[in-house]
C-alpha cells in the first residue's frame, strides 16, 4: 500500500503454540497506533499450521498462498508443533511463504533497550541490524537422501547461491547500511571453507560497495562472529549474511539483546510483487502455549516493523517507543504479566 | 603408540602467524611433563603454510602427508595469512591434514576453569565437550560455480553425510558421554529445515542410544543452542553436531568460557589408523604475530589431550592441572606476561 491508502488488508497467519496468543496482542497494538490516523485495517485470519495439518493433511495450498498475495501485508505468529513431524510446516508453510513471496531480505534487529537485562556482563551499547538472505543458501530444499534407513545412506543438503540473489540482498543491506550513523557493513560467511559460495558473496560486497563508498565494509568467518557477538556486540551495525548464517546469528544476538521474548523480524520483499511478512523470531514454545505466559513484544516491535514498511514511519515509532517505555520500567515491575496484560499496556502507551 | 611405549614420535606443523610461537611453548610443557616418565620424545618439523607456499606453490604433497603419516601424533599451531587466497591453506593443508588422515571427531572441551573471566554475567559451572564430526557435512570440498563473474553465477555447496561418517561419530560421542558423570548428550543440527541430513542424524542418535541406555539424550536447533550457550551453557554435558555447526558452535563456546587464546582441541581417528592432531582452535592471529602477545595456554591444553589419547593420563592431567592453576592466579597478577613467559610458567607448574 501506499502511504496515502487508508485501508491496510492483513493476513494474519496466528499459528501454532503462542502463535494465537502474541497475535492478538500484535493486533491490538497495530488498532492502537492506527486510531485517529485515518487509516484502517482489514484482517483476514488464514487457519494454517498444526491444526489444519491434522485436519486436512494440508500446510499451504495453491489457494491459500493466492489470497495471502493479495494482502497488503502478513502477521504471522509462530509455525511449528512436535505432533507434526519435523520439517512439514516449516518448509511445507513458513519457509514456502518466504520462497513464493520472494522475501529475499530477511531483516532482524538487534537492539539492546535500556532497563533489558542481557546476559552478558557487559553488553555495551548494542543496536545492530541483521540483514538475513531469506530465498537461497541451505534453506531451498535442494536435499536428498538414497539408501535410508541402511548402513549405506547418503543425505546430502545443497546450498545454492546466484549473483541474482546474492546482489540485492547485499545491495538491500548497503541502503540500510548507508541510512544510518555509522554506515558500517559486515558481510559474515565462511568463505574459507564455503570458497565458492563464500567467494561469491565476497565479491558481491566488493562490487556493490562501490555504488556506496562512505559504507565501510569488514568482514567475519561465522564462527568469529559468534565470538564478537558476545565479547564485543556493539561493534557491529549491519550485518549481511546467507540464510543459514542469519538463522544463527540472529538467534545469538536475540539472546544477547535480552531474549527471543524481545526479537522481532520482517521477511521483506522490497520489490513489493508481494506483500511482506512480519513475525516475532521465537517460535511456537507448545511447553508454555495456552497459559499467558508469552511475552507478545517481539511480535509488538515485528508489527512496528509492519508500519515502517507500509510507509507509517510515525506510528511505527510510536509503537517502537511504547516498547522502549515499556521496557525501562520492567525492571520495577511488582510482578510478571500476563501476554494480554503486556498487550494492553503497550496499546495504552500506543494510543496514550 | 601403546602406553608402555617409551618414545612417541610427534609431527609438529607450527604454521603461521601466532602458530610458531605457541607450538614453541606447547612443546617446552610437552617435555616437562615427560620428564623422569621414562617416555621421550622425538618431534620432526614439517614447513607448511603460508611460506612454504608463497616458496614453492605446495601445500601438502603426498610426500609430506605419508611422512606425517608415519607419527604417532601431530602437534598443529595456526593456519592461515592474509597474503594466501582464502580456502587455499585451509583447504589444501588443514582440512586435507583432517580429512586424509580420518579424524573423524573434532573434540572441543568447554570448559570455564576457575578464576577465569566469562563475558557471561552468570555463567555457571560450565564443563562441556563438543564432538563436531570431521570428515563431511558442509566441509567435504563438493561445491562448484557456473558463470563465475556474471550476472548469471551460480555457486553451490554440498552438504554430504553418510550413515557410516555419522554412525561412528555418535558412537564416539555416546561413549564420551557414558563416561561423564552426568551422562547427557545433546545432539545439535537443524533437521526442520536440513530434513535429509537432520534426519539422518536424528536417527543415528536414536538408534545409538540402545547400546547406551544409561545416557540421556536431547536435542537442539542450531541456533537454539547458541542461545543456551550465552543463557545456560551449564545445560551441556556432550553435545555432538555436525562440521560446520560444530565450527561455529565451538567458537562460540571458547568465547564463553574465556576466549578463543583458552580453547584447545584434538582432531580424532579413533580407530588409530592415523595418527591424530592436535592444535588449539584460534588461527595464526597475524595482527599479533612476532610480538610475544599469543597466549601459549590453548597450545598446552591440546598438549594435554595429546597425552591423554597416548594413553599418559598421569601427564595429561598434570599438564591441565598446570594450567588450571597459574588461570586461577592470573587475577591477581601484576602484570600481563609474554607467550613465553606463560609457557615457561606452566612448564616449571607441570615439574614442580
Ligand atoms: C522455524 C525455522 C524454519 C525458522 C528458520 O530457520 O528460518 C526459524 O528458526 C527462524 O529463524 O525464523
Ligand atoms: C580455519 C578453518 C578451516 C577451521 C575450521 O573451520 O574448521 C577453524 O575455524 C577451526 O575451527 O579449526
Amino acid at each position: 500500500m501506499s502511504s496515502n491508502a487508508t485501508q491496510i488488508s492483513l493476513a494474519v497467519v496466528a499459528g501454532d503454540g503462542i502463535g494465537t496468543e502474541v497475535v492478538e496482542q500484535g493486533l491490538l497494538v497495530l488498532d492502537a497506533a492506527l486510531a485517529g490516523s485515518g487509516v484502517g485495517v482489514s484482517t483476514t485470519e488464514f487457519d494454517l499450521g498444526a491444526r489444519r495439518w491434522h485436519a486436512t493433511g494440508e500446510t499451504l495450498t495453491d489457494g491459500d498462498l493466492e489470497a495471502i498475495r493479495a494482502h497488503d501485508a502478513i502477521l504471522l505468529g509462530a509455525i511449528g508443533d512436535p505432533s507434526v513431524p519435523s520439517g512439514v510446516l516449516e518448509r511445507g508453510l513458513l519457509l514456502k511463504l518466504r520462497f513464493a513471496l520472494d522475501h529475499y531480505v530477511n531483516l532482524r534487529p538487534g537492539k539492546l533497550f535500556p532497563g533489558v537485562t542481557s546476559p552478558l556482563a557487559a553488553p555495551g551499547d548494542v543496536d545492530f541490524v541483521v540483514v538475513r538472505e531469506g530465498t537461497e543458501g541451505p534453506y531451498v530444499g535442494n536435499g536428498g537422501a538414497i539408501r535410508v534407513g541402511t548402513p549405506h545412506e547418503v543425505a546430502n543438503e545443497v546450498s545454492v547461491n546466484t549473483a541474482f540473489g546474492v546482489e540485492r540482498v547485499v545491495r538491500d543491506a548497503f541502503a540500510r547500511a548507508a541510512a544510518r550513523p555509522r554506515k558500517k557493513l559486515t558481510l559474515v560467511h565462511k568463505h574459507n571453507v564455503l570458497v565458492h559460495a563464500g567467494h561469491l558473496w565476497r565479491r558481491t560486497v566488493e562490487a556493490v560497495n562501490a555504488e556506496f563508498p562512505d559504507v565501510t565494509v569488514d568482514y567475519l568467518h561465522v564462527d568469529a562472529a559468534t565470538i564478537f557477538l558476545v565479547t564485543n556486540p556493539s561493534r557491529f551495525d549491519v550485518i549481511v549474511t546467507d540464510n543459514l548464517f542469519g538463522d544463527i546469528l540472529t538467534d545469538l544476538a536475540a539472546a544477547v539483546t535480552g531474549g527471543i521474548g524481545l526479537a522481532a523480524s520482517a521477511n521483506i520483499n522490497p520489490d513489493r510483487t508481494a506483500p511482506s511478512m512480519f513475525e516475532p523470531v521465537h517460535g511456537s514454545a507448545p511447553d508454555i502455549a495456552g497459559q499467558g505466559k508469552a511475552d507478545p513484544t517481539a511480535t509488538v516491535l515485528s508489527v512496528a516493523l509492519l508500519l515502517d514498511h507500509l510507509g507509517l514511519r510515525t506510528q511505527a515509532q510510536a509503537v517502537e517507543d511504547a516498547v522502549a517505555a515499556d521496557l525501562a520500567e520492567r525492571g520495577a515491575a511488582e510482578r510478571v504479566r500476563s501476554t494480554a496484560e503486556v498487550g494492553k499496556d503497550l496499546a495504552a502507551r500506543v494510543a496514550g
